[in-house]
């Protein structure tokens, strides 16, 4: 069956909404944040430990998958969910933001886009056609539509252009899409621009998708730049259809999201980050290999109910990162992903309660002291 | 409390014996074997999946973590289980093994042994003094004497003076062991000669240790020859203390190893296949890199119950292995590990049934084809 979006309430003082969405492995919650399992595996983690973290639904990979095992082999498998065992919800990206971070502009035309393989520089051709072929063999529960990703910042004139062939992408791929179980997500592009976030946003909704994502943010503007892009377009999305801003995954830009309307958010950052010895707190992100952890006998948060948490010290995840065992990303990486999907719980309640807003005053003083973040830079959104 | 094993059945046609080993942190049966968590973690495991995995006990490493992260740290923690909250019984080894693979011949002396930091060249001297006074702070429920540990082959006068200092050193830490909580297990050296086995293995009993084990096998020798240093050691030990026969973790070596009286074994071999994609299966190692397991949808081991089998196929976890992803090592490295622990269970029903020699026969057909193994060169034990 197609994905069904429930909007359970408003906010009062901002646009933020908490619904549930069915699919057809179980019904979640939003806001929601999907961890990242690039190649059919969030990396170092078993699929009872996402159960786990409560993080209702993951996000997969079309291009790595295309490359290695290939769709014709998941397929085989019985789809994605068999091939990896995961039997909770999983939305496939299109591919594009891989490609396009591999062509070159001129390669870029209005049929695809030409680009050598990461793995081996074996020539490729990836057409929003192909790209809803691979995901219809991945069988994931919902699936993307093939757009252009453009870099920041773009002039009036290109975003204009590239709008036109997100959009006409958009429509090819719709056409030739075939998966009555998966569902297809339009995704607004339109940089900076208002009136190009609006156009391509109302362009989309004629189409009918089953959702609608946001994309071409986090690609290096400032976060108040990033945060307008996500305004312009919730503000021209249905209320009965999910959104998604894709590739947002720092706990403050999870929370303007969701105060702008948006549902579910995607990123590889909790588990990047853990490989890299990070952990989130609440009062910001730390370093585990800093020495001052050395002997610190206490859990990375001590209110948080995630494995690494209620079993381990800041001493031992130390030994364990700077000894470069696997576990430590592990610890990290369940660790990380829980403070997301505990923040999105938060959220939830305080959409319920009507104080949204004071929450996130709050978590912006926790987290990051007496700073502005607003001018800081966001990062890339891809693995 | 001193551990406590005790002694149910014999087996009617070898020397196997069934028993379980009271320890602080519950009882466990054997024989058994033990995984290496050499620097207090079982490469990519969680103390949960080594509960699972019904393994009874493991070990850690001496050596490895009075470098890192210290004794002293892990005192302070409140000794190895709190530290890496692992609540079964631990073993830790003596640092022997590392330090005499790290030194010259000629830095070793009656006094100690001096050798130089894998890690940067610092120099270090280690004496059975220092590595039971580390032991004791680690807090491990069974400590090992400080040996000796020489190269095979070895003259019989090399063999001689040698097994003299193991004796010697093992007094010297017997005499410094300083916690209630812990028990000491000597060490029988001796090469491949009778009359040293016995001398050696006679002589510790007379220092009335907790436990004895055997060393200075799985260095290289063939497999016949490791079988008659095993069988030279236990005929000599008493038959109310646990025996351990330290570095053998090839299946055929334990059943052997079984055979000639031995209850408890360890070995980095189930991890460190793991981690290089290969997997025990009844009819032999298999390498999961292998193309023939590509589109290969059968678990590992048809039946297998530990959660590798039960979860995931063999084309999954090829993907996984190669492309590098953690979750391939951890799940083969569960696999392989469970390999073991239910060999023991067989291997324990086997004594109950006296039918040990036709389940080693049965055994061997499937794990070899008609191949000999006893002219099979052994592999080192250290990690």
């Amino acid at each position: 069956m197609k994905i069904k979006y429930s909007l359970l309430k408003k906010e009062k003082n901002t646009d933020a909404r908490m619904g549930t969405i069915e699919t057809n492995y179980g019904t979640f919650k939003t806001p929601m944040f999907m961890p990242v399992g690039t190649r059919a595996t969030v990396k170092g983690l078993s699929p009872q430990e996402l159960y786990d973290l409560n993080c209702g639904i993951i996000l997969a990979n079309t291009y790595h998958l295309w490359l290695r095992p290939g769709e014709d082999l998941i397929s085989k498998a019985g789809g994605l969910h068999k091939f990896m065992n995961y039997n909770g919800p999983i939305l496939t990206d299109s591919g594009g933001f891989q490609v396009f971070s591999l062509a070159r502009p001129k390669d870029i035309t209005d049929e695809g886009v030409n680009f050598k393989s990461h793995i081996d520089g074996t020539k490729l051709f990836l057409t929003p056609e192909k790209s809803i072929e691979i995901q219809n063999k991945l069988d994931s529960d919902i699936a993307m539509s093939f757009d252009e990703c453009i870099p920041y910042p773009a002039t009036y004139d290109y975003v204009k252009k590239s709008v036109e062939r997100t959009l006409k992408w958009a429509l090819r791929g719709k056409k030739v899409f075939n998966n009555e179980r998966q569902s297809l997500f339009g995704i607004v592009q339109g940089g900076e621009y208002e009136d190009m976030r609006k156009y391509c946003a109302l362009s989309l909704q004629k189409m009918d998708f089953d959702g609608y994502a946001i994309g071409g943010t986090s690609v290096g503007e400032d976060k108040e730049t990033m945060y307008k892009m996500v305004q312009y377009s919730t503000k021209y999305l249905p209320t009965d259809k999910v959104r998604y801003l894709m590739g947002v995954g720092d706990p403050i830009d999870i929370i303007e999201g969701v105060i702008r309307g948006v549902d579910i958010f995607d990123c590889v950052l909790p588990t990047r980050l853990a490989r890299h010895a990070n952990a989130f707190t609440k009062y910001g992100k730390i370093n585990l290999k800093n020495s001052k952890y050395k002997e610190d006998f206490t859990p990375l948060e001590e209110d948080c109910d995630c494995y690494a948490c209620k079993n381990f010290t800041k001493a031992y995840i130390r030994h364990l990162v700077t000894l470069d065992e696997m576990l430590g990303a592990r610890l990290l990486s369940i660790h990380n992903i829980r403070f997301l999907t505990r923040l999105t719980e938060d959220l939830r309640e305080c959409i319920k309660n009507d104080n949204i807003l004071e929450y996130k005053e709050e978590f912006v003083k926790n987290y990051y002291g007496s700073a502005s973040y607003l001018d800081k830079k966001t990062t890339g959104q891809g693995d």
